[in-house]
C-alpha cells in the first residue's frame, strides 16, 4: 500500500479516496466506480439559480461564491465563535469578502472528517486546480487565486456547467414564477443540458409563512380561474403546476414540517383556510391544513404527473436570534424525529398504487430508513426511497443508509443521489462523492460473496445512472 | 484470494459467502463457523403447518410453494408494478402458476442484496440442487425442474424435514387447535425431529380483530369450566394454555399492537370486555385491554412455565384495498417506533424476578436495541434479548444487533435465532445465514482482540445451540 | 498476523487490542495511538469519593471494591440468576465477601464482548498484575493475591492516582457539601493532580427525590440570604454555585429526566414551587418545574461560568421492589427515548450565542447523534457534543458515535471522553480503550484517504487532550 509513504498527495487527488480500506475490497470498489465517474450528472433536485444559467451571469469574488451563501460551511465557522457578521451574512457587510474568506481559511481544520470539507477539498482541486489545501498563511494569495480565476471566461456558469458535464438540473421555483430563465434555457440550442424547474409551493401552504395571506391572495387572482376561496385555491396551484408541466417540470417539492397527510372534507378544509386568511389559524390549525394539502397535492400528482418529493422534519431557523438580524438558511435548522407509517397512510391508503403516481420521502431521520421508509417501498408501487440528504449526504451516512434499507428493498427502489445545493461548483464533488460510496458499498457485497461482481457492475450504473431516471421520470 | 478470478462459482455455493472480507478475519470466520454449521435446527418459533408434517402433504408447484405465500418476496414484486392478482394472492386466479413464476423469474434481479434473496438462492442451490440462477429466459425451464422435483418422494416434507437436520420445530396456533397433527407427529416414532405448538391467542384479545366477539363466546364456552365473563374468559385461556402445555408447548406468542402491560383491576377489565362484547369498544380501549392481557399473560406464564414472546411494532395491512382484494400477510405490514422501557414496567415490577418466567421482546424498531432492550434484559433474569426479526432477520441487521446489544448484555441473554417462517424450504438457508452472520461478529471481536478465539469458539456453539435451549425452555 | 498463534497472551496485554482488523489500517492506528497514549488522564466528569483522596482510605476487599458497588457489574451477574444479596447489595451481609466473588468469579464468561469485561481485563492486567483471568478454580486464590496487594502501600489510592497519571479528576457532589476534602487535596502540596468538585444539584430541583422539602428548606436556611421561598432558594443554589465555583469547580451536572428546558415567569414559577412544599405536585408539575429549572441553571452558568452538563433520559430505579430492597443504583436505571430539539430550544434562544456559555448534553438515545445533537452543536458555540455516556462508552458505540456526528461536526465540537465512573481503579482501562478507539476510528479516516496521515495525528490529541481542556475550561 502506498498510501501512507505519499504524504504530498493531496486527498482530494488519490484515486481511491473514499474507497474502502480493505485491500481486495478497494479493488473491486474501483472496478466498480470506474464503470460510473465520467456519467454524466443527473441533477434531479437543488437550489441553483436558472438565471444565473440563462444570463451566464459571472461568479462574484470566492468568499460570496464559496463561503456565505453556504450555510453548511458557516454554520461550523459560526459554532467555532466567529460572528455570522464577519461571514457577511443575511446582507451584512461588516467585512470585506477577503476577510470573510480569511476566517474561512483559518477555520479549515474544522472541516476535517465532514462532509463539507470533502466537497470543498474536491472542488478546490478538480475545478479550481488549487494546489494547496486553504490555510491562515495563504488566505489571501488564496483569495487573490481565486478571484483572478472566477473572473475568467473558464469560470462561468455556462462554461462550467459544460465542464461539468450536467445533463440535466432542476431548480425549484416558486409556483408564480414565470419560469422565463427555464423558457431560455430550453430554447437555447448552444445550451448543453435540461435545465428544469421544480414546483414548490411551501409558501401558499404553511399558514405560518410571511406574507401568506398576501400571497395566497395573489396565486388566486392570477391563476384561479375566476373561482374564490379554497377552491380558487386548489384550482389556481392546479393550473400553476400545469405550468410548471408545460415547462418541463417533472417533480413537485415540499418541505412540511412532518410526514403528516390527511384526507379532509371540503368543508372542513375551506374553513381552515378563511381562518387563516382572518389571521386567526393557530400552529395545530396550520399542522392539519399542510397534512391536507400534502394529501392534495399527492391527488393533483396522480393527475399530472409531476413527481412529489418531500422534505421533512426540520425546524427551521432554531435561534430566532439569528433569525431577525440575518434571515433563513443561516445554519441553524434543527432535524427532529419524525414518523411515516401512520402519517403517510391517508395519502398511500388512496394514492399508493394509483398508475404513475411516484412519491419520493426524504429524512434526515436515519431510524425510519429500515423501520418504515425501506419497507413502504418495498410495497408501494409509488414510493421510492429518498437519497440521504443534509446532514446525512456524507459518505458513512450514505453507507449507513444503503445498509439500511437494502436487505428489505434492495437497489431498485431508491430515488437515487440528488444534490441539494445551491453552491454550484459543489456539484461535481457531491456525486462524485455519492459514487465512490456507492461503489464501496457494494464492493462489500461482493468482497462478502453477497452479490456478484456481475450483478454489481449492473447494479451501480442503474443507480447512479437509470435510478434518479426511473424515479423522476426523467 | 481466488473470488475475483472464480466467477463461475454460484454465490450460495460459495464457503466463504456472507463472511467478512478481510482475510485475517475471515480465516477466524471460516474457523468459527465450522464448529457450528452442521448442528442440528433449533427452530423455536415460525409457521409451518403441523399437518402438512403429519400427513407429509405433497407440496404444490413451484410458484405455490415458493412464491405465492411468501409476503417477503411478493412484496418486491408488487413494488416494481406486478398487480398481486398476478402473484395468484388471496387466493385470485386471474393467472396460472406458471405465469407467477414467470413474473418471480422476471423479478429476480430485485431481490440482489435482500435477505429474501439470500434465502432462496441458498434454497435453490442446496435444498433443489439448482445449477443456474432465475431468469426470465429460463423461467419456463425452470419450472418444470423444480415441479418435476417437488413431485418426488425425496421433496416431500418428512423427507426435507430429515434431510434438514431439524430437531425442534415450533409451529403457532390457535388456542382452541386440537393439536391433533402434533399429537400424531409425536406419537409417530418414525418421525425424527420434535414438532412443538405455540400459543398464539391474538384474535381473541384484539377487539378489532375479526368475529372477536364469536371466538370469545366459542372460547368461554369450550373451556371455560362454567364461568362466564371475564373470569371465564380468563379461565378459559388458562386451561387452553394448558392444553398446549400437555401437547409439548414451550412458549405462547404474542402480536401486540405495542409493548403496552398494564395491570388493570379486575371490575376494569371486566367492563371494558363486556363493552367490547357489546360492540361498544374503541380503539383507546382495545389498546388499554390488550395491555392488560399482556400483562394477564405474563401471570400465566410465571404459573404454568410458557415463555412469553412478544412481537409488538407492526401497523398490519396497511393499505386497506390491498386488504380487501387479497386478505391479510400480503406485504404492506409496516413497523412503526415503539418504546419498551416504561410499557414493559407494569409487567416487569410484578414478575420480572418471577422464578423461571422468561419473557422474549422482538422488534423491528432497531433503534431500542442498545437504547432499551440490552439494558432490560441486562438487569431482569426473565428478559431475553429477540433475534432480530422481520426485515431485521438480514447479515447486515443482525450485525448491528449484536453490535447493539453485545456491549451492555454480552452473549448469555439473547434468545438465539428464530427463522418465523411460513417458507418451510428456506429453513435450513435462514438458519445457515444466521449461523454465517454470528461467525463474521466474533471473528471481528476476535481479529480485533477483544474476545480470546477460545472463548469465541464456545461462544459461536452457546449462541447457535445453548441459547434457543435457553431461553425457550428446551 | 501473529495472533491466531498467540493464544497465551492475555487479551489486555496484547498491544493491538480495540485496533482495526485490516493490518494496513491497523499500523495507523498504532501510530495514532502512540501519539496519546502516555498522555495525562482528564477526566472531568466521575463519582470517586474525594474524601478517600484526600484521607487515602485503604481500600476494602476485592469484593467490595471491584464487585458490590458497580452496577455495570452487578446487573448481568443478577440477570443470570443470582440474587443480588449475594453480591451484597444495598448494604446486605447475607454472604461473605469472598463468597460474592466466587459468584463474580463464576460470572467471568458473561462479561465478553462487554464493556465491562474490557474494563476489568484491563485493570486486573495492568493495575493489579494479576497474571490469570478470573475463573470458578481459581476464584479464591484470586480473592487472596487480590486481597493481599490491596492492603500493600502500593495501592492505596494516593499511590493509584499518582500511578494512573491523573491531571484532574472532578468528582460530583451535593450542593451543601463543605467541599471539605477538595480543599484539603488543593491545599496538600504532595498531591500531583487536581481533583475539582461538580455542582449537582439534582436532589435539590426533583420534586419526587426523598426529602426535597427538607433539603430546599436547610438550602434555603444555610444560603439563601435570608430571602424565602422561590427567590430564597434561586438566591441559595446561586451562593452554592459561587462557593464551588470559589473551591475549584468547572461544571454543574444535571440528571434530568428528559432534556426539556423552559422560561417561565417568575410567579408561576414560584406557584410550582410552594405546591411542591405543600406535597401536592403532580408528575407533571414536576417536570415543569425541572424544565424551569434547567433553564434557571443556564441563565446562571452564563453569569458564573460553570460549564452546564446534562444527562438526561434514563428512567431510573425500573424495578420498584429491588430499589425497595436494596436502594438505587443497583442496575435497573433503564433508557428512553429522548427528543433534544424542541426541548433545549427555550434554553438556546435565550443563551445559545450567550459569550463563554458551555452546554453538553449526554444522550443514552443513540438516534439523536446524527439527528439533533450534531446538528445543534454544529451551529451553537456554546453546544459541545457530549462523549457517549453509560451502555454507549464501549468500543462500538464509540465508533457509531464518531461515524453519526463527525461527518456534520467534525473533530472540534466534541466534549472529549469521560469516564463517569465511582469505579476508581477502571479509570486508566476507560481512558484507555477510549483513546484506542479514537486511533482505530481516524486511522480508517485516513485508510479511506479522507484525512490526512498529518492531520490525524494532530486530531488525535486534540480530541484526547485539548477537547476537555476546551469543553470544561480546564
Amino acid at each position: 500500500m502506498s498510501h501512507p509513504t505519499a504524504p504530498a498527495l493531496s486527498l482530494a487527488a488519490d484515486p481511491d479516496r473514499l474507497l474502502p480500506a480493505d485491500p481486495g475490497t478497494r479493488d473491486i470498489a474501483r472496478s466498480l466506480l470506474a464503470d460510473v465517474e465520467q456519467l454524466p450528472i443527473i441533477s434531479p433536485h437543488g437550489h441553483v439559480d436558472a438565471a444565473m444559467l440563462a444570463q451566464d451571469t459571472p461568479f462574484p469574488d470566492p468568499a460570496t461564491l464559496l463561503v456565505t451563501p453556504d450555510h453548511y460551511v458557516t454554520r461550523l465557522i459560526h459554532a467555532s465563535g466567529v460572528p455570522l457578521d464577519q461571514l457577511r451574512m443575511g446582507g451584512t457587510t461588516a467585512v470585506e469578502p477577503r476577510e470573510t474568506w480569511r476566517h474561512f481559511c483559518m477555520s479549515w481544520p474544522l472541516f476535517d472528517g465532514t462532509a463539507s470539507g470533502y466537497w470543498m477539498r474536491d472542488s478546490f482541486q478538480h475545478v479550481f486546480g488549487l494546489d494547496r489545501e486553504p490555510s491562515a498563511e495563504h488566505a489571501d494569495a488564496l483569495f487573490d487565486e481565486l478571484d483572478a480565476k472566477l473572473q475568467s471566461p473558464a469560470f462561468r456558469p455556462r462554461s462550467l456547467f459544460a465542464d461539468f458535464n450536467i445533463e440535466v438540473l432542476a431548480t425549484t421555483d416558486d409556483p408564480l414564477d414565470d419560469l422565463a430563465a427555464h423558457a431560455a434555457l430550453a430554447a437555447d440550442g448552444s445550451f448543453p443540458g435540461r435545465v428544469l424547474p421544480t414546483f414548490r409551493p411551501d409558501a401558499y401552504i404553511k399558514f405560518g409563512q410571511p406574507d401568506w395571506a398576501e400571497r395566497v391572495e395573489r396565486l388566486i387572482s392570477l391563476a384561479g380561474d375566476g373561482l374564490t376561496g379554497h377552491a380558487g385555491y386548489l384550482r389556481a396551484l392546479e393550473n400553476r403546476r400545469q405550468y410548471f408541466v408545460d415547462h418541463g417540470a417533472v417533480s413537485a417539492d415540499h418541505g412540511s414540517r412532518t410526514a403528516q397527510t390527511l384526507r379532509l372534507e371540503p368543508a372542513e378544509a375551506s374553513a381552515l383556510f378563511e381562518k387563516a386568511r382572518r389571521g386567526e389559524a393557530t400552529a395545530a390549525d396550520a399542522d392539519v391544513f399542510e397534512a391536507h394539502m400534502m394529501y392534495q397535492m399527492a391527488r393533483m400528482s396522480v393527475s399530472d404527473g409531476l413527481v412529489m418529493t418531500m422534505h421533512p422534519g426540520v425546524l427551521r431557523n432554531h435561534h430566532t436570534a439569528t433569525f431577525n438580524g440575518f434571515g433563513a438558511d443561516t445554519g441553524h435548522d434543527i432535524p427532529f424525529a419524525v414518523s411515516y407509517t401512520e402519517a403517510l397512510r391517508p395519502m398511500l391508503e388512496d394514492f399508493g398504487t394509483a398508475a404513475g403516481f411516484h412519491f419520493i420521502p426524504f429524512t434526515i431521520d436515519e431510524t425510519v430508513f429500515s423501520r418504515e421508509i425501506a419497507p413502504l417501498a418495498g410495497f408501494y408501487p409509488s414510493v421510492f426511497i429518498g437519497a440521504p440528504w443534509w446532514f446525512l449526504d456524507a459518505p458513512d451516512a450514505m453507507l449507513r443508509f444503503r445498509s439500511a434499507v437494502t436487505e428489505t428493498a434492495g437497489f431498485s427502489r431508491s430515488s437515487g443521489f440528488i444534490d441539494d445545493t445551491r453552491a454550484f461548483c459543489s456539484i461535481p464533488a457531491r456525486h462524485n462523492t455519492s459514487r465512490r460510496v456507492e461503489a464501496a458499498f457494494l464492493a462489500r457485497l461482493v468482497a462478502e460473496r453477497r452479490v456478484s461482481e456481475a450483478r454489481a457492475h449492473e447494479i451501480i450504473v442503474d443507480i447512479v445512472d437509470a435510478a434518479p431516471r426511473r424515479a423522476f421520470k426523467l
